[in-house]
Formats: structure tokens, C-alpha cells, sequence
């Protein structure tokens, strides 16, 4: 059962309803502004687009932007448009001073993409989505898994905390599993958590505090940004070229800082960057160990996109044997989202402060789902609906790649990986804005970490295929 | 599969084994140190103490200290003993400076307390476990539940991230559970979240920051204390009486402090505290509710209890209707601590907040299981498995009291719900050293915020039932 506010609102306004059309448009807009699907400050789409878009007479527009603005969602601003109101009133209301806010510069637009990838089934097509489409995953393998798990000794592990590390099964298995990627890490030195997502808070909270700087890639994912800002931690962007870090640039970066100041962590993607799908060469990769030793940094590789990826590519925890490189990674992108397992490879002298966190911020980790992937690992089902994955992730990314060039789009970044780092030729934050309603994109805005208007944009293979993305985008361009 | 690390070690000393007597002991020292189950400054048992326990020679006893003495994890102090080290060698390898390493005044021992409750089946008996036994629960209900969700349509939700807030399912399903406490609030009101755990966690960073003050009952949950601690709050304790918190301490706690530094949350168990099992009067309940309107103060109302308490007690969520209290419960002290699933209630103004804040710790949760404890509490099964505990409780804490006063010891509050707060005599602390190897004790200095010796501890009824645990404890309050 889904509540209200989250059903999809892609569907046609229908004439014959209890609602009026002007409800029913102001209905839609309030509900996605107040789940703030609709980040504020965001503006609306022109009282003409809407029109057509909706197959309504502009007065209807017009009436319902009104509602609007009585409900106070939205303010007019001359000769602009409306925009969606920050919700000062709101945050006052709660009892807390405004100042007293912890400030988020990012979280909204971050936290509003990622509440767009939560759309139900049966809503509008995602080109910007961040994960293998769910009909790309296997529901039988996820449920043969689980019907093992589920019965008689196994399941009777649920009725204890389970260990603070995580289930020791799991943590065998991803130890032989690290092996492949040329990671020699023992059961002793992985720690389980609620994804990738939470491997890197437990790592950061464990490690900064409030104040401390932190490097990390720019372009770069969104969301740790505003993971590490709402920590307070200062984050350093390091321009990500094609093979690696900028290291004049992270250099620079350290050195310019007061000693008190400098960096004390470097978080990266090394393999698939996100959005580029660039990954660290060798050379590279040794380069930046050493200005980690140099400067006495640690380094977060979050190799979340492990599986996408030849198995050969280097990693910092291949190289430096675990030694200031944290290795994190889950299985949100190749296997299934919402079971929500990830995991920490760490420094032995590490492990028992990351275990500490883990214990202070969610106790212990789900046991069940824990075991089931367990067991997919044992039995070699991920190995095997990994390359199924890739085969058909091959197809469709040479499929997208024509479609875009021949709308005349161009590959920021050589095409690799689940996603595409591609210059449509206008300024995809418009863009994103004008096709609301119909297409969810991610602007290349969300993958820097500071505001910026860029013609880029993140899409992803596998929800790009459609012809009809491509001619809206050509019909966009030429209206604006 | 159980790493090594977390085997038991209460079994006897084997004399044939391939290792010595002397390895044999020296290794179950080093394991348990090494996972902290014995935590950093505790004093080894006395040879004496020790040789008995083991029986072995003295001899055997001092050459396997002289062991661990070697592998650095105790020293000897003249006169005194041996002492387990702070393992400042472990911190300095790590490249951080120590004076840079988050201050946790307390997690060592909370979490070294947490540790011991993970002991793998088989392991000595835990009359400080802090949840109901492993056999109190119905592994059947939990099994069923998986099964009705781990196919076609419900699992297939596992294949997408999931809402923010949480399964719209389990939500609903929240919402009228709620109204059995008398406390109003709507699907929208609730988020899911890893555990109760994680839901203090969400609600605090959210709202404070870094060098606030936080006021909190006193006897109370220690690693609540120690993650407030983590978060670089300044915890101020409030003396809990059998009736609610002392109201003059915590006005003179507010006023006391510069207005910049005064506290704005108040954290507390209002439902069976952990230790004491006292519950908030009504009348209490409204004066704190006061105070906290004249000082804008807000109130996380943890409720893990709720299910082991009479349904009519008073919630400061439902005298207040949410608006200035956030509650928060889970599931682990009543159906099954491993599933991990916890939630906020919170006003309606912050809830937006708190799903930012959950985005970025733990991106969603799992939906597997908040998916079959929607159904348990859908068709009823939490309810009626809840019936039974609650016969079975009432039986283990007449047979508990009885034992406890019959062997001498008193209890500080009317013995309610699933703890016991003991006085017996001795310092606990002394007697959780002694009982080590063979009892798990929770000794009282773990109840507050600033260490102090003391003669109470907690006892959990359900594991208390023991006469041989009694008969320890009047032996060891006889030799010390």
C-alpha cells in the first residue's frame, strides 16, 4: 500500500473527475513540492508549457499556480515565472532558531533527486535513474536466496543482536569475494553496514570531526556532498580527470591549508567514477598513495560500482594492502537495492572504532538479508547475474551512445560503465525543470560541489534506450 | 559459520588438548581483549581467583599473564595486578594523532557491555542481557511473516530503493498501533528506520550540533549516553525518580547554562526506563511538557518498552500530540532484535528533516522486513505473541524477586517490565570482573553518565531465574 503523497502523477488529468482540472494540476504540484520532489527555489514550468504539456487552457494554469500561492508553496517573482518557496516558515515553526539549522547548501537538491528515484512502478520513465532498473534484477534468484535464509537454524540467528561486525558468514564470503579485485582482506577486517551509504558515515563520523576538511571528487556524487556538509565537515573538490585526481590541484589543496586545517581524508570512486565512469589508472592510483603517505591522509574508496567494471582495475586497496585506503562498497548496483548491505574493508588498527560507531549509530545490522547474500555469493548467483548484467549492459550502452550522438549530444567522458557523462547542449537544470513531469534527469549541477549552470547531464544506459527521451530533448533545445 | 574471534570461552580448559593449559587460558584472554569484550583499564581476575575458576595451578595462571603481558595487552601494576592496556600503540598506527581521536569518555565500556550480548548460542548465561531471551521468541511467527513477503509482487518492492520514509505498508500499519498508546499521528508522520538505535541517532543530528547540550535521565541507557557523547553533545544527567525526572534539577540544568548553551532535547525513556523500570506519571509527564514549552525545549520519547508495559500508561507523544515531542520505539525487546527495524513519530513540521537526515546516514531501510513486521502487525500476530511474553514475564519476575531477596539483595525501584535494579551489597563492577567467564552481569556504573562505583546492578527477570547465578553471587560477596 502507498500513501498518497507518493503516487505517480504522470498520468493524464482526466476531464470527467470529481476534481476540477485546476484541483487536480494544483493537487499534483502541491503534493511533489511538499515531498519536495520539486526542490525550492525550483521554478515552475511557464504557464504556456505547462498548458501544452497538460493539454489544459493556459487560464487552468493560471488558476492553479493561484492555489498555489494561497497554500503559500510558491511565490511570484515579476516578469520571471513562479518559484517554489523555501520553507523558512516551516523550519520556524518547529521551534528551533533559523540560525540554529544545520546548514545544508546541497542536501535539497541532492535529497530531492534521490526522492525522485523513488517513484512507484508504473511512473514516468527515468532516464537519470541511479541504479540497474528493476526489471534488469532477478526476483527469483532474490527470493530463492531468502527462502534459504528464511527457515529453522538460520533464521534463529534474527532472534540475537547478531554480531557487531556483521554476520560472520557474509563477511567470509565478501573476504573471498574482495580476492577478485586483487583486495587480500580477512574476515576480521570487514564490517557490514546499511549500504555503501552507511559505510561511508560510519567511516567519516568515526575519523573527522566537525571543522576538518575532507578532498573529494569533482564531478562526483551529490549526495556525499551533502553527506560531509551536514557533518560539517569542509569539503575540497579535486578536479577528476580521465585516469585520476588532479594532483597539482590536491596538492595545492593540502598545502595551502593551515596545518590545523589540512585534509585528513580523501573519498573517491576509483573505478566508475560517478557520473563519468572513469576510473583510476595505475599509475595514478600510486601517485595518490603517495601524497596520502606524504601527508598523512586516509583514503575512502567507495568501489560502488565494483561489479560493472572489469575486475582488473586497479584499486588503492590492492595496492596499499589496506593500509591508509578504507575500502567500501555494496550491492545496490548490481543486485538488489533495498536490502540494503554494505560493507567496510579496513585497517586492521581501524576495524574495532568503526565497529564502535556501527554499535552507536544502528546497534547491529540486519541479519537476514546479511545471510541471503551470503549465500549468493557462495553459490556463485552473483557471478553469474553479473555477467548477464554486463552482457546487456554492453548492448544498451552501444544503443544509447548512437541515440545520443545522433541527436546531436556529445560524451563528456568516454561512454563505460551504468552511466553516461553527456553535453546536450543547453542547460540541463532548465532542462530537468522543463520535463518535470514526464522525464526524471540528473542535472549535471548535482555532481558538483558548488552550484554551477552546466550544458552536462548524468543518464544512464539502461533507461536511455527510448526514442522518445531523444526527440523530447531536440524539441526542448529548439524551444528554448 | 562463527569467526573465531567470536567463539564461546566458558568451556573448560581441555588438559589434552594440542595447546597448554597455559596457551589455552593465555588465548581466551587475548581473544577476549582483543574483541574488547574485556574492556580497556579492567583488572584481570587475581591468580587466585582465576587458578580456582580454571582449575588449574597458579603457576598456569601466571605464566599465561606473563603471555599476554608479552603481547602488550596488559600491564602489571605493583602490588595491584594486572590490567588490561588502553591500546594508545593501536592509535598512534593508525596515522592519526591521539589528541585528534574523538573523546568517548564512555563507549568503551557501553560497547564493550553491547559486545558481551552478542555471544553466539551455547555461551555462559546473561543475567545482564538486555533483551528478552532468544527462546521467549516465536521463530515460527517470524518465519511465516518472511515467507508471506520474500515472493512476486511484495518482494519485487526490494528491487527499487524504496520510499524515504519508509514502507507505506509498515507505516500504516505503525499509525494504528500508535493509537493503542494513545498516540495520534499519520502515516506521514512516521519514518522507518534501523532500529530504535538509529532513530535517536536520525533525530539527533538533525537537530543538534556539535558542542549543544542535551539533558537526559539519570540512572539511564549508557549507550545512549556514549552516542550523545560521540556527537559531540554535552550530556547534562537528570536525577530519574520512580515518578519521572527531578523537575527542579532540570529547571536549575536549563537556567544554569548561558542561553546560548542551554539545552534544547531531552532525551528519556518515559515507559519502563532501562534500569529502573519507573514509568512517567501523568502529572510529571505534564509539568516536563511545560517546562519544555516555557524553555523550547524538545522531548525524544523513547518507547522501546512500550509492548512490556500496560497500553494505558502516559506518553508525553499523546498528552502533547507531537508537537514538541518526537517518539520513537522498535521492535527489538519484543518480536525480534536483528530485523533492525525502529521509527520516529515526529511533528509534522520536522519530519522532512528527519527523512533528509535518514538519506544521507542510511540512504532507505531494508524492506524485506519492514514488509513481514507490517504483516505481523497487521493480522494481529505482534499482539497475541505480545499476550503471551507478558503472561510468561509476570511468572519469571515473582520467581526472580523471590531469588534476589532470598539471597539478600534489594531493589532500589518496584520491580516492573524486563529489568530489575538490584542493590547487592558489593560493587558490581568488582563482581562483573569476577564473574567474567562465567556470567554476564551488567554492573550499575553502566546506568551513568559520569563512572561512579555502586552496589546496584540490572537484572534481566527472564535470565535471572537461576539458582546457581544467586549462589555465585552470595560466594563471591563472601570471599571479596
Amino acid at each position: 500500500m502507498l500513501d498518497a503523497s507518493h503516487a505517480p502523477d504522470s498520468s493524464p488529468l482526466v476531464r470527467e473527475a470529481d476534481a476540477t482540472l485546476t484541483e487536480q494540476l494544483a493537487g499534483r504540484f502541491r503534493d511533489r513540492i511538499r515531498q519536495r520532489a520539486i526542490a525550492p527555489g525550483a521554478r515552475l514550468p511557464s504557464v504556456r508549457e505547462c498548458a501544452r504539456r497538460h493539454g489544459v487552457s493556459p487560464h487552468t494554469v493560471v488558476a492553479a499556480y493561484d492555489q498555489l500561492l494561497a497554500l503559500g508553496l510558491v511565490e511570484a517573482r515579476k516578469q520571471r515565472g513562479f518559484y517554489v518557496r523555501e520553507s523558512t516558515a516551516m523550519r520556524a515553526s518547529t521551534g528551533l532558531d533559523a540560525d540554529r539549522v544545520p546548514v545544508h547548501p546541497l542536501p535539497v537538491s541532492a535529497t530531492s533527486l534521490i526522492r525522485g528515484m523513488f517513484q512507484p512502478p508504473g511512473a514516468r520513465p527515468m532516464p537519470g535513474l541511479g541504479t540497474l532498473p528493476a526489471d534488469w534484477l532477478d526476483l527469483p534468484l532474490l527470493a530463492g536466496a531468502l527462502r534459504k535464509v528464511s527457515s529453522g537454524q538460520q533464521l534463529a540467528a534474527s532472534l540475537r543482536y547478531g554480531e557487531p561486525a556483521g554476520e560472520g558468514r557474509l563477511r567470509q564470503a565478501l573476504a573471498a569475494k574482495l580476492a577478485d579485485f586483487g583486495v587480500s582482506a580477512s574476515a576480521h577486517q570487514i564490517i557490514t553496514t546499511v549500504g555503501a551509504t552507511n559505510a561511508l558515515d560510519v567511516v567519516t563520523r568515526t575519523l573527522l570531526r566537525a571543522g576538518d576538511s575532507v578532498l573529494v571528487d569533482e564531478p562526483g556524487w551529490s549526495v556525499e556532498y551533502a553527506r560531509l556538509t551536514a557533518l560539517g565537515l569542509r569539503v575540497l573538490p579535486v578536479p577528476r580527470g580521465e585516469d585520476g585526481p588532479d594532483l597539482a590541484v590536491m596538492q595545492t589543496l593540502i598545502e595551502s591549508q593551515k596545518p590545523s586545517q589540512r585534509p585528513r581524508l580523501y573519498v573517491t570512486v576509483s573505478v566508475l567514477n560517478n557520473p563519468t565512469g572513469a576510473s583510476l589508472s595505475l599509475q595514478s592510483a600510486h601517485r595518490v598513495l603517495q601524497l596520502a603517505q606524504t601527508h598523512g591522509l586516509h583514503i575512502v574508496e567507495d568501489d560502488t560500482y565494483a561489479h560493472l567494471a572489469p575486475a582488473h582495475l586497479p584499486r588503492m586497496a590492492s595496492l596499499d594492502a589496506l593500509e591508509r585506503t578504507i575500502y567500501i562498497s555494496g550491492f545496490s548496483k548490481i543486485l538488489v537495492p533495498n536490502w540494503r548491505v554494505g560493507f567496510i574493508a579496513a585497517p586492521q588498527a581501524l576495524v574495532d572504532r568503526f565497529v564502535d560507531t556501527k554499535l552507536l549509530t544502528t546497534l547491529t545490522t540486519p541479519g537476514i538479508t546479511e545471510q541471503a547474500l551470503a549465500h549468493c555469493l557462495e553459490q556463485g548467483l552473483l557471478r553469474r547475474h553479473t555477467e548477464r548484467v554486463m552482457d546487456k549492459l554492453g548492448v544498451a550502452r552501444s544503443r544509447t551512445v548512437k541515440l545520443a550522438e545522433a541527436h546531436g549530444c556529445r560524451f563528456a567522458a568516454p561512454p563505460r560503465g551504468l552511466f553516461g557523462w553527456v553535453d546536450v547542449g543547453m542547460d540541463t537544470e532548465r532542462l530537468a525543470q522543463v520535463l518535470l513531469d514526464e522525464w526524471l534527469i540528473a542535472p549535471g549541477a548535482l555532481f558538483h560541489a558548488t552550484h554551477r549552470p552546466t550544458t552536462l547531464m548524468r543518464i544512464n544506459f539502461c533507461t536511455s534506450q527510448d526514442q522518445r527521451f531523444w526527440r523530447v530533448l531536440d524539441r526542448a533545445r529548439a524551444e528554448l
